[in-house]
């Protein structure tokens, strides 16, 4: 395969041109259909999984295992889109009957739900050139919602990126989605143009601060802002009580290796902290384990190039301890090669170095924060975290749940997903998921990019008051061809008050 | 009364503390507790509600009987949303449980409710004293979805904003909320500080184009962004088809001039366009509906100069012709008065004065656009209209709805709210409501100001991960004892697939 070139910017114009034509359409196509699209996405992946997954380790350097692992969690969740799309519940419609005899006033026929932004720029990830890439989450949700999608390949896998592309493509073709459904632009700076172009309604975008920060901006000062769903960065703290450590120490120091190292430590989700007391058997543990690891390949130079100077900052910061000093190697090929780096440090340091300390390091590194026995956890965590995607709490196995309470309400103000004994790594793709935190670990708190709720995020309400059957669409019609789930406010039922609130003379 | 002067930096601080403070025990308090809130200021509205009408008539000129239609719009207003904290159905609980044979892999416990965001401050709008401003919408639906407000006074009826934050604020105290549930600032500078300051974490406006997009920039460019809910601007197209001013001029003539005067035109829904083909009964009809109608105090003096700079440069537009002229009036209070001014013009005038004619015109003025035969209604409509809170359609008794099917899927996509027959004046504060739309009628797309769904722009989610029941809050809980209604999803329901989606080896 030819690497593939910068998108032209008469091609751009032509895609934009062309996903902005399919809008209406891809709007009105019943739910069936865009299930359907998405289950032959699925088929196709699946068919060439041997294709995709080699492709995949040539540019990523990740393990056939790893990949193979999630292109399974790709087309499944490809399938749960599917499923979503079908069942209509997403829609939240809700029927509110005509009602002469309202509490303020005769009320009218009003029917809402939930109608596609329309064309969606998404910006993928390095980390997961799968999940997160050219048919990963935010692709899947934005055709479940019935959006084109625009997607800005990452140039860390361009050739996997145009192949997954071509089978989408094709998928879609197959199931009579409209031309301009899906595209797949190159060039860093193509990408800034779709997200200025006025026919894009929407983005994602999953990788760095500084580029989430700078397409954020940009999303905001267009002349028509748009929704911007960023995930820039996480340090996902974890907190261990002296009596967890006690209990477990070898235990926990394995699974924190394994959580930091796993993937090159090129997770979203990656502990960047474990708060500790100290324990001579916790850093032996993670010595041994750490030095057990095997080099891994980073995503790709610059990447890497990133990490190592990064891991210098944190090394070189006085306060800042080695427990396992790892290494990082350049090939002949500029890759980047590394073994786990784990430091130690107290809370006075973290205080003392917070701006170069308290910042993700994107690769196997992790600092343990040594706390002293009468610290407050909840006030540590206050004190050192603005917003990440996880916070985990280690508690000791008969330890009273409600002593640390105080710190699972301040992680749950701080983040998206609070973890009693486990590591954040690992993200299931469910209804109760939460993937997304407060800022900077993405810049709309509101949203997820992981799980069903997902959809929600290229959605939009409109309203029809009065609206003859005839040219309602099908989900709000009284026969309902659809078979959606329909939210019914019923003619007369505020006359006992109800909470069906309350019609309007006079009116904005 | 003295009239308020401006909060000072010291009271400010305090102000934000407090917000910032009481946002925990907000956002813990049980949903009855909350609802009764609600329902105090509800019946501290209704005690006071000869004093508040009376200060609302010497501050705005409005007439007392829209005014006590409006109070009593927000006293129902308040009533809903204390339903809907009650009830819980908006914390969108899911509960995933804990399934080792989950389809990709052993998934732990997960339950993922909404929390709310943290402190809100809301800048009220002039011209809705009690439903837009400090007990209005936005105020009602943050304190039921658990955020401390910080109302930021409109200038127009500053000693009506205070006496209303009185009433809040006893009210609350009475109901045990916390201090700093509720507070009333004063002075447009401080409305900025606020909206600046790390302590706040979503905004909602109503109020003009420029400003609202001068906070929506400021929001976005915050060190940590927040969400920014702007309603800023609107000219809610009307269009009625040839049929329906051929059988029935007399009366659409009528209820347009009735629409388009109310409250001075002062509201957000006035229509601003109205679509017909030339009628010389339409124009009659108009004329002497617009003629009887009385001259009407505008809100305060600053806004009525606005409205008569805004008409004079109407009138001026080569191409625009007068239906009724109206008048605009200074009186020795330098308050201003006007009477209606209808103008008609032609598509082409309108293509060719574009950036003069379509903006809103925020008083008792409206333009009727004469179509020609051949004319595309919907054509019309994209050209003209990018974002607006409303379009509406007017047909025949028995015309075919079909035939403005393409009119109605335009109006879909660049409003929030479709009218059928009806006038855009007149929302109804329910379930099914959308009051929002695309860009420039609001900042925000995917969010309502009006009716039940709004409480959704003050929550986020977060999940909890294998949490011990004693630490998890009341609605994630398996006793439930809030009894909020909980969406589950069974163990071992993945292995007949089902729609609960794929957990992840490996993860990010």
């Amino acid at each position: 395969m030819n690497h593939p070139s910068d998108t032209s910017p008469a091609e751009l114009d032509t895609i934009l041109g062309r996903a902005r034509a399919a809008s209406p359409s891809l709007a009105a196509m019943c739910l069936k259909q865009r299930a359907n699209g998405l289950l032959n996405i699925a088929a196709r992946l699946e068919e060439s999984r041997n294709e995709l997954v080699e492709q995949a380790i040539l540019e990523t350097g990740l393990s056939s295992q790893r990949l193979r692992g999630e292109l399974t969690r790709t087309i499944v969740q490809l399938k749960l889109f599917a499923d979503i799309a079908r069942a209509g519940e997403f829609l939240d419609v809700r029927i509110d009957q005509a009602d002469p005899e309202f509490v303020l006033g005769s009320r009218p026929d009003l029917r809402r739900y939930l109608v596609p932004v329309g064309p969606v720029v998404n910006f993928t990830a390095s980390n997961f050139p799968f999940a997160f890439s050219v048919a990963g989450g935010d692709t899947a949700s934005a055709l479940a919602a019935g959006c084109p999608v625009i997607v800005k390949a990452h140039p860390g896998h361009p050739l996997l990126s145009a192949l997954t592309g071509r089978l989408i493509t094709t998928a879609l073709t197959d199931s009579g989605f409209p031309d301009g459904a899906i595209a797949v632009v190159f060039g860093q700076e193509n990408g800034l143009s779709v997200l200025k172009d006025d026919r894009v309604r929407a983005a994602a975008f999953t990788g760095s601060f500084r580029a989430g920060r700078t397409l954020a901006t940009a999303a905001a000062q267009r002349r028509s802002p748009i929704p911007f769903y960023g995930e820039l960065g996480s340090v996902n703290p974890v907190f261990a009580t002296p009596t967890a450590v006690e209990e477990n120490a070898q235990a926990l120091a394995a699974q924190y290796v394994a959580s930091v190292a796993g993937s090159a430590g090129q997770l979203c989700t990656k502990p960047g902290f474990l708060f500790a007391p100290s324990s001579s058997e916790l850093a032996t543990t993670i010595r041994k384990a750490a030095e057990e690891h095997p080099q891994q390949r980073m995503l790709y130079p610059g990447l890497g190039a990133a990490y190592a100077s990064r891991r210098t900052d944190i090394l070189d910061t006085p306060g800042v301890s080695v427990i396992v000093e790892g290494s990082v190697r350049v090939d002949a090929d500029d890759q980047v090669w590394a073994t786990p780096t784990i430091v130690a440090t107290s809370p006075a340091t973290l205080r003392e170095y917070r701006e170069r300390l308290i910042d993700e390091a994107f690769g196997p590194l992790s600092v343990v924060v040594n706390y002293a026995e009468n610290d407050n956890l909840a006030e540590l965590s206050a004190e050192f975290f603005e917003g990440n995607l996880t916070g985990t709490i280690h508690l000791g196995e008969n330890e009273d749940p409600i002593r640390v309470r105080e710190l699972v309400d301040e992680l749950a103000t701080s983040t998206g997903r609070v973890i009693i004994g486990g590591w954040p790594t690992g993200v299931a793709v469910t209804p109760a998921m939460q993937h997304g935190g407060p800022y900077p670990a993405t810049t709309n708190v509101s949203s997820t990019s992981v799980g069903s709720a997902a959809i929600s995020r290229f959605l939009r309400p409109v309203t029809y008051q009065d609206a003859p059957q005839q040219i309602l669409p099908e989900p709000l019609q009284d026969a309902n061809p659809w078979a959606v789930p329909q939210t019914i406010a019923s003619r007369g039922e505020s006359l006992s008050w109800g909470s069906r609130g309350a019609a309007v003379p006079p009116t904005e």
